[in-house]
C-alpha cells in the first residue's frame, strides 16, 4: 500500500527538532518548566494596531474573497514601503500578497522551475527552501559555507557550482540558521552573475527589519530580475495570520497571477486588512522598540555562549537566532540537544536540521524569550557542560 | 527570457470568466448595474457567531503558529461532525486542517501523485482540480458525462478507462459547474472500483451541506481509504478566511503531516478559532436557514431558465449552480456570454471554464445573489434572447 505515496515525499526529511519538541511537551507535562530556544517564532504578540484592524475588519462582516494576487491597497502600500525604506520604485504589479513566505515560495518556485532543475543554496540553510524545490521535482545543490563568507554564497562559488542543469540561486539574508547578512557588493555580485549567466535570483528577506547595528540590501537594489521572498511574520509580528509577499520579475506576473488564482484563490481577507496597519506609523514604533529588544537579546546570549566555550566565528547580526560551534563538548550536537533537554530542560535545535556540513559540530539558539528566560538557560547550560 | 518560466504554466489554462469579469467591471465603472451570475461566492455574510469567535481570539492577541496539521481542537470538532451528520467515526489524526480546500488538494496530491501519473475526472468538472494536478506534473483525463449519469463518473467508465499510469479518481459532489450529486451507490461502486485497482479516490465534498431536498454522502461511508476534501467555504459561509480540511488514509498520516509543515507551516490561526463556532448549534441554525433560500433560488432560477427554453436534462441538487444547454440561442456560450453582459449587464460563466464536452453549448448560472436580483437578470435576459 505504501507504494502509492509520491516519491517525492521520501526526499523531505522530518525536521529533527520535531522529536526534541514532542519530548520537550512530554517534560511539560511532567510539570518540568522547559526553556524553549529552538522555536523561530518571537514571544511578542502582534502589535495592538494590527490586530485593532483585524477586528474592525471583522466586524464589517464582509470576509469574502480578495484579488488572487492580493487587496490592491495593500499591495499599494507594500510598494510605498519600499519607496520609504529603500528608497526603490517597485510596480504594483509585480507584487503578490501571499499565504506567508510559504505561498511566496510556492508561487516563485511553481512559475519558474522545472522538473530535474538544479538550486544553488548554502549549507547550512532554512530546510523548507529546498523542500519546496522537491516539491516541483527540481533538486537542490547545497555548497558548504563557512565564516570567511559569512555563511552566504559568493559570486565566485556560484560560477564554480553552476552546470546545465542550474536554474538559479536562493540566498537568504539575514540567514536562517546564522543570523548573518550578505555584504551589499557580495549581494550585487551574485545577482549580476546569476542575470549573466540566464538563472532565476530568489533572495529569501524574511528577516528584513530585524537586523542590528547596520541595514540589510534588498535584492531589488541591484535588480528588478530578481523574485524576493517577504513576510509579514518576523519583523511585523505576525507568525499567525499567514500573511506575506512575493516581487516577480515582470515577466512573470501573468504566470504568478493564474498560479495564485488556482492554487490559493487569495490569502486570508482579514489578515490582509490587519496587514494594512503594519505601516502605520505607531506600529512601526513599537517594531522598532522590539528590535532593540533583539538587539540586546542577541547580546546577551552571545556573550554568555562565548563564555561558556561555544565558538561563534561571526557576530550575526539579524533574524533571532545564534549558530554556535559546540566542537569543544560533543561531536554530536543531536544527542548535544538531547541530553540538554532531558537533563536540564532546555531546547535547542541541532545542526542537522539544516544541512550536512559540520552539522554535527553545531546547534541553532533562537533567542525568542526574554533575557530573564535565556538567563536561567545559561545557568542550567553551564551546569549540563560541567557536569559532562 | 520567457525560456525562463515553468512549462507547466503553459498547461494551466486562464479562467475565461476573468476576461467577462474584467469587461463587468469596466460596466460597473460606467455606472452600470452589472448582475452577478458568475461568482462562485454567496452573497451571504459570515454568521455573526463565526466572526464573534474570530474576533475574541483576535482580542486575545495570541495569534501564534499553530500544530501544521491544525488546533487539536478544531480537529476534534471535525470529527465530531462526521460522528453527527454521517455516523462515522473518523480518527483526529486523519483529519488536516487547510488554507482552504486548495491547501487540501495541494497535500492531498503532493502526497499521493507522481510525475507523469494520471487523473480520472468528469468533463465537466471545476479547472482548478485539474491544474493542481498539472503543478505536480500529473496527468489529467476527463471522461465527458452526461445527464444520464448526473453528470458523474461511474464504475464501468472508471474501468474503461483505466491504464498502468492511472492513479485514481477525483469525484466531486455536489458537482461544479453541473450542481448535481453522485448517487450513493454509484459513489460505493465507483471507490470499490478504484481500491480493486489500486489507486487513490479523491472526493471533493466541499459543496456538502449545500444540497436540497435529499442527503449527500461522503465518500468515507464506504471506505476509510479515500482523500476527501471539504472547506468552510461554501455551506459555513467562510470564503475570505480560507480555512478547509482534508481527510487522508492512515497510510497518508505521516506524509501529509511532513508535507504540510514544510509548504505551509499552519493555517491562519484566527480563522481556525473562528471556525470552531461553524459547528455550534447557533450557527447551525443560520445556516439551514441559508439552505432553504438556496434551494428556493434553485426553483427560482430553475423554472425560469426553463421557461425561457434552456435545457435543464437533470434538476441540480446541490451547490449554487445550473450548468445549462443554450444550444436553441447559440453554439458559441462564451459569444453568448461576452454579448449578454455586453447588451444587458449579466454576468454568467462559459461552459469553456469547465472542459470541452458540449462546453460551446454550456453555460453556469451561480445563484449566489438575490431572488429580487435573479429576477431582474431573468427579465434583461428574456430580452436579449428575443431581441437575439
Amino acid at each position: 500500500m505504501s507504494g502509492r505515496l509520491a516519491e517525492r515525499i521520501q526526499g523531505i526529511s522530518p525536521f529533527y527538532v520535531m522529536e526534541l519538541l514532542h519530548r520537550a511537551r512530554q517534560l511539560e507535562a511532567q510539570g518540568k518548566d522547559v526553556i524553549h530556544m529552538e522555536i523561530g517564532e518571537p514571544d511578542f504578540a502582534t502589535p495592538q494596531t494590527i490586530i485593532d484592524a483585524g477586528v474592525r475588519q471583522l466586524l464589517t462582516g464582509e470576509i469574502k474573497y480578495t484579488p488572487a494576487a492580493g487587496l490592491a491597497e495593500l499591495r499599494q502600500k507594500i510598494a510605498r514601503f519600499y519607496q520609504q525604506r529603500y528608497g526603490l520604485s517597485i510596480a504594483k504589479e509585480q507584487i503578490f500578497v501571499t499565504p506567508g513566505a510559504s505561498g511566496a515560495f510556492l508561487l516563485a518556485l511553481g512559475v519558474s522551475l522545472n522538473p530535474g532543475e538544479t538550486l544553488l543554496m548554502a549549507d547550512p540553510c532554512y530546510p523548507c527552501n529546498s523542500n519546496f524545490v522537491k516539491l516541483f521535482e527540481g533538486k537542490t545543490e547545497t555548497i558548504p559555507v563557512d565564516a570567511d563568507s559569512g555563511y552566504q554564497l559568493t559570486a565566485d562559488c556560484i560560477k564554480q557550482h553552476w552546470k546545465p542543469a542550474t536554474k538559479g540561486v536562493l540566498i537568504a539574508s539575514p540567514s536562517n540558521p546564522t543570523g548573518t547578512l550578505i555584504a551589499p557588493e557580495a549581494l550585487q555580485q551574485a545577482i549580476l552573475t546569476v542575470n549573466a549567466l540566464g538563472g532565476c535570483f530568489y533572495s529569501d528577506e524574511i528577516y528584513h527589519g530585524l537586523v542590528y547595528g547596520q541595514n540589510a540590501s534588498t535584492a531589488l537594489e541591484f535588480s528588478d530580475n530578481v523574485f524576493v521572498i517577504n513576510s509579514f511574520s518576523k519583523y511585523f509580528g505576525m507568525t499567525g495570520w499567514r500573511v506575506g509577499w512575493l516581487i516577480v520579475p515582470e515577466e512573470f506576473i501573468a504566470a504568478t497571477e493564474k498560479l495564485a488564482q488556482n492554487i490559493f484563490i487569495a490569502t486570508s481577507t482579514h489578515s490582509q486588512y490587519a496587514a494594512l496597519a503594519a505601516f502605520d506609523e505607531d506600529t512601526i514604533v513599537e517594531l522598532e522598540r522590539r528590535r532593540l529588544e533583539f538587539a540586546a537579546r542577541r547580546d546577551f546570549l552571545y556573550h554568555n555562549l562565548l563564555r561558556l566555550g561555544f565558538e561563534i566565528a561571526v557576530k550575526p547580526q539579524g533574524a533571532f537566532y545564534i549558530y554556535a560551534d559546540c566542537a569543544r563538548f560533543t561531536d554530536d550536537s543531536f544527542k548535544f540537544a538531547l541530553d540538554l533537554l532531558e537533563a536540564e530542560a532546555v531546547a535547542i535545535t541541532p545542526g542537522r536540521d539544516f544541512g550536512v556540513h559540520e552539522a554535527h559540530h553545531r546547534i541553532r539558539f533562537a533567542y525568542t524569550t526574554s533575557i530573564g528566560r535565556m538567563a536561567i538557560a545559561i545557568e542550567r547550560l553551564e551546569r549540563f557542560i560541567n557536569r559532562g
